[in-house]
């Protein structure tokens, strides 16, 4: 027999239903003799020196040594005037890019069927600087801050993305219509970098005009690459032509090799403890972990025994359109991955 | 016989199918007998006094005497370094409020059915503030700038909006979680509005949650209040529900009385002058027009007449899935108009 050594993952399991779904994730990984060892951290913020929150030290050290993340449902922010989790958890690992692979499923219905898409939003400026004044009295301004460099790495990524997943074409989501420094910085990059990727289509679209051809034909859109708040549009958007944020997975990329994956989802506190939850969300972002971990069987066998489950309709979460319980549809998922091996 | 007086209405034919679907709907509206007399003018910007951009002072005058303007599309920028008309009208008339009305069209199929929703978007601030630095090489900076000012006429136009209209509830769409200040003050000033309106029903959302849950079931939403971006984005994203821009109505309200009325879509430069055009969302524009007049029999007969049109699936234009030609679709809505009557 070939032992494969183990790889340590960050598991944040999360508040609310986290911890259900974190389970059913890791039985799941189990029963596909995923070669994963869980390291579980608590990253609810605690106050540091000087009084400023920050993640756990502990936490800290786990996610710098083994790079790598998954993570359920956080409740935040915990206190008044305290950045939120993802905001934090953002800063502290420099994930500069979020990625958003929204594939329809088949037998879940929507109004869309054959979605595939791939949102790439920068996650760490634009709209998301935190720099705001009071001018005089009732007149605010908020300074939308854009950088080459960030521009450019997540330009970067895109293409990279693009070219290591068989895609097709990468779009830049823009409106440097209207900000035609900054959006205008940010599309420049993209061009530049798009010049280096010969191999991949670039277009250029207006947010607007995305927004309105994503809900009259989504099948037209491959990669999409965008400033931070039109990420954050968008990739709820794309999430809701596919069923919402129950099954879209996510993926958070950071500097120095950290990734921290996770379901965008709430914690449904009040379905929490009832074995009613739908894992889907964590479990195709765990399996997006896998590929970004090289383990591309693997991740495939899981990811289909998933779809199959969902396809075949039998044994379904009550959000899914079922009534079995969430340690039912994770049983199921478990023998069919266990029969694909 | 009972003669009413005629009431003037600056008309932009605009540019491209413009001056087409600005023909057809004046023969719908003469059909209607609608008491209306037509005053042509020419909008493109010239160069007036200092270098400055501005619209032909004849427009102007006619606008300022006749408070209200239909607008066909216009091809703009019209030249390098000059605003986009559109920007430009909404700056001479202080065009504050952008409403529309998004109904699903009976017998036009698109993957929604009973969308009944009004966007309203404050057109004057936020990030179009125009307001941009270069920081440092490398690093840009763009100003939204939100006032107290703004965004309570904009609040108040919105419930102002709701009562008239029979609407049952106005959702204010922010991002206050992320621009604590600036849509901090914008939501500020609708809850103090909603305040007032205690017959209209006042709900929070933030933009993200709204796109998320607008693909997934628009018919939740009712009237949308929500600053210049976020308006840019979710008009179009609503438009995209019920079918696109061609069939969808736009109005623009301005101080002191002004207000234009307009189909947002392009010029189409390709089908223009070849009878081919839709003139459905210029008309049910100007429908919108004559209810902001109070002409409301008259808008509800033209409109009907359009809708029945659209229905009966007989005669349409291509765009529609028929294949007639613009100048049949017109005689069609015509001869329906007339036996309304
Ligand atoms: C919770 C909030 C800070 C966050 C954001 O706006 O980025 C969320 O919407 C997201 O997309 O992760
Ligand atoms: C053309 C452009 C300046 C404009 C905008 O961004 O406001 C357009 O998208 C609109 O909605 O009228």
């Amino acid at each position: 027999t070939f032992t494969r050594g183990l790889q340590t993952v960050t598991l944040i399991p999360g508040d609310g239903i986290g911890p259900e779904i974190s389970s059913a994730v890791m039985k799941i990984f189990d029963a596909a003799k995923a070669p994963i060892q869980w390291e579980e951290k608590n990253v609810t913020a605690i106050k540091g020196p000087g009084g400023r929150w920050m993640i756990p030290p502990e936490a800290k050290e786990s996610m710098d040594r083994s790079k790598i993340g998954l993570k359920g449902p956080l409740k935040t922010p915990i206190a008044a005037g305290h950045p939120s989790m993802n905001l934090l958890l953002r800063k502290t690992f420099d994930l500069y890019a979020n990625v958003r692979p929204c594939v329809s499923i088949e037998g879940y219905k929507t109004p869309y069927t054959d979605v595939d898409l791939v949102t790439i939003r920068e996650n760490t400026e634009g709209e998301y600087s935190g720099i705001e004044h009071l001018i005089v009295d009732g007149v605010v301004q908020s300074i939308k801050l854009i950088t080459e460099n960030a521009s450019r790495r997540i330009a970067e990524y895109a293409f990279e993305y693009a070219r290591n997943n068989q895609r097709a074409s990468v779009t830049a989501v823009h409106k440097a219509n209207i900000m035609r420094m900054s959006d205008g910085l940010f599309l420049r990059q993209c061009r530049e970098v798009a010049e280096k990727y010969k191999d991949v289509k670039f277009t250029e679209m207006y947010l607007d005009t995305v927004c309105l051809n994503m809900v009259q034909d989504p099948t037209n859109f491959d990669v999409l690459v965008m400033p931070n708040l039109y990420g954050d549009i968008l990739s709820d958007l794309c999430a809701g032509l596919i069923g919402g944020l129950g099954v879209t997975p996510s993926g958070n990329i950071g500097a120095n090799g950290v990734a921290i994956f996770e379901s965008v989802h709430g914690t449904a506190p009040d379905i929490a403890g009832l074995d009613l939850a739908n894992p889907t969300a964590l479990l195709l972002s765990a399996v997006m972990m896998l590929r970004h971990m090289g383990q591309h069987p693997l991740a495939k066998r899981i990811e289909t025994a998933c779809f199959d489950t969902i396809r075949d309709k039998k044994v379904l979460t009550k959000d899914l359109g079922g009534n079995s319980k969430c340690s039912e549809f994770t049983n199921e998922i478990c023998r069919r991955v266990q029969d694909l091996e």
